[in-house]
C-alpha cells in the first residue's frame, strides 16, 4: 500500500496550490524513504506549472532542490541509511547502462532518464517532486549532504549548485581565469560562489547595477551593468568563460564580443529565440557558444563536496508552504535574493 | 634597393591574373629569402581576390600555402639557414607580446597580426602572397618543413593542415572518439587524413555520394549523404566533434543533431548567413557550436612534425601558373581533388 504524505498541489496551471496528499510507492528494494526538511524553488518549477515549456500533467508537486534525512531504506540498499542527510535533485531514474548513464551524463540517458516531477518513472506513474513532506527514490539518485553544510542552504545546491558548477568545471573555471556571470538570480549567485571558490575572477554583469554590492559580497571582483554600452565595450576580450543564467532572450553575440580567443558562452538558461551568431563572430578568436544542463550523480555529489570544503550554501530565504503562490510572482520578478526555500514542516496536509 | 621576383598579379576583382613582377624587401637582420617552389591555391584567395571578403588591395599577388628553400638570411638569424626547407602559411607577423601571442595564438595578435597578402605590415606596407618565386619573412614567421615530406604536398599544409589539425587537436580527436568531417574539399581531406591518424573513426559527410570512395580511399570509415534524410536521422547522436569544412549555409542545428552529449561542432568556412540554433539543443546535450581560425606558430610546426611523422602529405594536382585563372574556377565548383599547388618554376616575370 503506498503512503500519503503532505505536499503542495497545483490543479491545472492557473489554479495556484492547495494543500493536500500525494501518494508514495511501497519502497522496492533499491528505494529510501526521505523526510524533506527543505524543498528550493526552482523558476523551473513555475515554467513547469504554468505550462511555459508543454503540457504538464495535474496534479502536480514540484520540487527538485530536496535535502532531508533517510527515514527508511529497502532491503537491498547499501549506500544510505536511515539518519544520514540526503538530497535528490532533477533526477530519480536513468537506465545506467547506455554510453551517457556510463560517462556520469545520466541527464542525457536515451532510455530517457526520469525527471523528479512530471515525468514519467519505468514503472508508467508520474512523477512528483519535493514540495512534499516525504519523497521515496532508488538509492542510486540519492545524494549525500556533507555535515558541514546546513540542509536548508544546501538543497538549491541540487539544482541551481550543479547546473552552474558542472559548465564552471567543464570549461576550466579556475585560478588565472576570469568568469563573467551573467544574471545575479537563483543560477548565478551560486555561479558566483562557484566560480570564485574554484580559483577564477568572477565578474557580474545583470540589466542594472542594483545588484552591484550584493555581487561583490557573493564573491565577484566587479560588476557590469549591460545597459552601459560603454562599459560593455571596454569589457570586449576580457573573459574566458561567459556563464549565462539568464533564461531571457539576450542578444548573444554582445557576449561572444566579451570572450577572450579560445573563450565560451554557455548558456544554462533556456530562453525562446534561436540563438544567432555570425559565423566570423566565433571564428575569429576561436570562440564557442554552448550549453549546459544541470550534471550527472557523480558530478552532483562531487558539487555538494566541494561546496562543503569551501562552506558554499545558497544564499536563501526561508517561507512557509502557504506563501508558495506569492513567493512563486517575486521569483518571476527577480525580487528573491537568492533562493527561496519551502520549510516542509509548515506543510498541513489539506 | 628591394628585388623583384617573378608572381601572379591580379589588377581588380575581375581582371584574372597577369604575369609580371613584384618587389620584396631587403632583408631584415630577422628576415629569411625563401626561394618558393610550391604555392597552394586556397579558395581564401580566390574569395579574397574577389573582394567577397570586402575590398581588397590591388595589384594584388594571393598566396598563403607556401613552401620552399631558404637562400638567404639576415645578420640575426639564427632558427634557418640558407638550404633549410621551410614553409610560410597565412601569417607573416605578430607583434609576440600581447596575451593571445604569448598563448600561441598569434592569429588573433591584438595589435593586430599581419596576414601573408593583402594586409598592412607593421611598416605601412601591404604584404603580398606567395604565386611567387620568392618571399621575404621574418624568421619567427616561418615553419620548418620535416625532410619526410615532398615541398609540394606539404604546401597545402600551412593553412589546410593547420586549419583542420587545430580544431581537431583542441576538441580532443583520437582514440576512441567519433568525428564527422563535412565536405570533402582542400579542407575536409586534410580533416579525414588528420583525424583518422589522430586515431578518431572518420565518417565524412557531403552533399552527395560522389566522393564516397575517395574519401574512404583517404582514412574515412563511413560516409553520409547529407542530401540522403533517413542516413542524417541514423546518424543523430553519433559523433564527438563535427569538423564542418563547408563555406555554404548549412543547416547548423541539423549537424548538432549529430553530435553525443557533449559533442562539439566546429566551424572553419565561413558562411555569409549567421549560424542559428535554438537553446534547447544546445542545452540538451551540453553541446557547442565553435569556430577555428587556422593556428598559431607553435600549432603549426607541430602539425607539420605530426603530419611527417604520419606521412600525410595533401592530396595534390600541381598546376601551371599560366592556368590560374582556369583552376580557380574548378576550385569554386569543387571540381580540384583534392588541392591545386602552383608549381612556381613556371612563373615567366611577364
Amino acid at each position: 500500500m503506498p503512503t500519503t504524505t503532505p505536499a503542495l498541489i497545483a490543479d491545472s496551471a492557473t489554479s495556484g496550490f492547495r494543500q493536500g496528499t500525494i501518494e508514495r510507492r511501497d519502497l522496492r528494494p533499491d528505494d529510501v524513504r526521505i523526510a524533506i526538511a527543505y524543498a528550493g524553488i526552482c523558476h523551473s518549477d513555475i515554467h513547469t506549472v504554468r505550462e511555459e515549456w508543454g503540457p504538464a500533467h495535474f496534479p502536480l508537486t514540484v520540487g527538485h532542490e530536496i535535502a532531508g534525512t533517510v527515514v527508511a531504506v529497502g532491503d537491498e540498499v547499501t549506500r544510505h541509511a536511515v539518519g544520514d542527510r540526503v538530497g535528490v535533485g532533477c533526477l530519480v531514474d536513468a537506465c545506467g547502462e547506455c554510453e551517457p548513464c556510463k560517462d556520469g551524463m545520466e541527464q542525457f540517458c536515451t532510455k530517457p532518464s526520469v525527471g523528479t516531477y512530471n515525468s514519467q518513472g519505468y514503472d508508467g506513474e508520474w512523477t512528483m517532486g519535493g514540495y512534499a513532506r516525504e519523497v521515496v527514490v532508488s538509492e542510486r539518485m540519492v545524494l549525500r549532504i556533507p555535515d558541514a553544510l546546513e540542509l536548508d542552504v544546501a538543497a538549491p545546491l541540487l539544482c541551481a549548485g550543479i547546473t552552474t558548477y558542472s559548465p564552471l568545471r567543464r570549461w576550466g573555471a579556475g585560478t588565472g581565469r576570469s568568469v563573467a556571470v551573467v544574471g545575479v538570480g537563483g543560477l548565478g549567485h551560486m555561479g558566483v560562489k562557484i566560480g570564485a571558490a574554484l580559483g577564477a575572477t568572477v565578474t557580474t554583469i545583470s540589466r542594472s547595477t542594483a545588484k552591484a554590492d550584493d555581487a561583490l559580497a557573493l564573491g565577484a571582483s566587479a560588476h557590469i551593468a549591460s545597459s552601459d554600452r560603454a562599459a560593455m565595450r571596454t569589457a570586449r576580450g576580457s573573459f574566458d568563460i561567459v556563464l549565462n543564467t539568464v533564461s531571457a532572450d539576450i542578444p548573444i553575440e554582445d557576449y561572444v564580443r566579451l570572450l577572450k580567443p579560445g573563450g565560451v558562452v554557455v548558456n544554462v538558461g533556456l530562453p525562446m529565440q534561436p540563438y544567432s551568431v555570425r559565423p566570423g563572430a566565433l571564428i575569429g578568436g576561436n570562440k564557442a557558444v554552448a550549453g549546459s544542463q544541470i550534471g550527472g550523480i557523480a558530478e552532483t555529489q562531487e558539487m555538494l563536496d566541494f561546496c562543503a570544503e569551501h562552506g558554499l550554501g545558497a544564499t536563501i530565504e526561508v517561507v512557509d508552504a502557504a506563501d508558495v503562490d506569492a513567493v512563486w510572482d517575486r521569483v518571476v520578478e527577480g525580487d528573491v535574493r537568492y533562493r527561496a526555500v519551502i520549510d516542509t514542516s509548515t506543510l498541513t496536509g489539506g
